[in-house]
């Protein structure tokens, strides 16, 4: 194989990073930091949110209101205690001496920090993104292009197939209950069940495994596991999940209904308010 | 706008780490590790390997004699002296023992650390990957099913128009050509360039941005930006990129020569080697 591997290069390290149980602050209220109360939510973690009241955006509001995972603290960062026992930071205020003055506390800390609207004070950057259930995609120009990345985040919205999510969701329960049922870490064992459940993603389509119920997936197991073979879907009777014009690709609007919206506007928002280095830090939005 | 806050749960934070000039620890040199020497590399850092020669992948062992920055050890890791002046960690090996005790030096010193296999000692995950140029693509199915992921990667090269790499990068010139004519941070002109290059990429179709040369550009400043419209590509003389069928959606071979492999093989590789466990982890490969 021929690599080129000085065009390795002008990237960055993409990456599913875990905060379940982990303490997310995140400092100001408005626009911006709804997005990444949003995302940080997802991701399973606690989060206190240091904004004044006044300043604070609708969705910020009704995330407060509604989630018992944030900690509202109705004031301006405070200090260095403010930072105690925390994970990641994540700022989005106007104020540009006091995003340096919160990034320099967190680099002491090695906290890792997205500061909005100043790259050079971020650890890592926001791309946009595509949400459904257990699925999650993300788009990243690396700054050289943010509507760019928007327009190809439709596109993939667009060849999704629409039940995509949910397969993923199906698959996974599938998997929980093959390993009940053939349990241990590893082995020969392991390899076979990987080596089926691979096979179960080749013969059944996206939208077949989205059909799969609680009956369907023991009778997988009992038909196919045990029998080391992969019934077909019309063979357990799935009642597949098509798009009504039977076509692979949904229209935009048809995919509306089975990606969970990430809850907000888009880049239309965000050029609203923030110039062109925002780039870097865009948090796409629908 | 009606949301389902409690339905916000079970996902990643997906992050593009920052790691220009960055220095990345690597343990271990085989299959796995090739991969993740692909991946940092791509974002800018420098490397160092530590891995007995005797293991090394022939990937790694071409990483390593092709790129000046790289730096291998032929020995096992030694202790805490390897973490001096680390930025984050990456382990590929087969001993567990050692790879947890790796991960604990790593947390007590707050350094970021993927252990291969071993999700619990996991700060982040990698995901399926698809890259072209400065385009970068995650999809992430949090460990429900790293083949569906797979899958789903295929269906969005297929989907994805054949030079969306290129007018990501032409894009990415355009901006910068433009910030030099029209300088300056924000405020009513920050406003007005942001207006104008949406405007651009909303205009143009990806195929027809990609085909963007040094003297388009400066027509469509000259004749766009100045005068605060947007020419037609037919009227920069734009020699649409186009595929041979004319379809929107290439096949995925003749994807392939424009988007950049990212060198190795897939899932078939890391499911002869690992298991199930690996789903959280899995760095798939084409």
């Amino acid at each position: 194989m021929s690599l080129n591997v000085a065009s390795f290069s002008g990237g960055s390290l993409l990456l599913a990073w875990q905060l379940k149980d982990k303490h997310v602050l995140i400092v100001g209220g408005g626009d911006v930091a709804s997005g990444r109360i949003e995302s940080v939510l997802v991701a399973d973690a606690r989060i206190t949110l240091i904004s004044p009241s006044a300043g604070l955006h609708p969705l910020t509001k009704k995330f407060i209101a509604q989630s018992s995972r944030i900690t509202h603290h109705d004031r301006v960062f405070a200090g260095p205690a403010d930072l105690d026992s925390v994970d990641m930071v994540l700022t989005a205020i106007d104020d540009v001496a006091k995003s340096r003055e919160i990034c320099a506390l967190c680099r002491e800390r090695r906290i890792p920090v997205n500061v909005a609207d100043i790259p050079p004070s971020c650890d890592f950057y926001f791309g946009s993104q595509i949400r459904s259930g257990p699925l999650q995609i993300m788009i990243s120009t690396n700054g050289q292009g943010p509507k760019l990345a928007n327009i190809i985040m439709r596109k993939i919205e667009e060849a999704l197939p629409e039940h995509a999510g949910e397969a993923v969701e199906k698959v996974g329960q599938l998997r929980s209950k093959l390993r009940e049922r053939a349990p241990g870490v590893g082995g020969e064992l392991g390899k076979r069940r990987m080596r089926w459940m691979v096979d179960v993603c080749n013969a059944w389509d996206i939208d077949d495994l989205a059909t799969l119920d609680e009956e369907m997936m023991l009778r997988l197991l009992d038909d196919g596991w045990e029998k080391n073979k992969v019934p077909k879907p019309v063979e357990l009777g799935s009642g597949k999940k098509k798009h009504a014009s039977g076509s692979h690709l949904p229209s935009a609007s048809s995919l509306q209904g089975s990606l969970l919206p990430t809850a907000l506007g888009f880049l239309t928002g965000v050029a609203a308010t923030t110039a062109l280095v925002w780039a870097h830090v865009a948090y796409v939005r629908r």
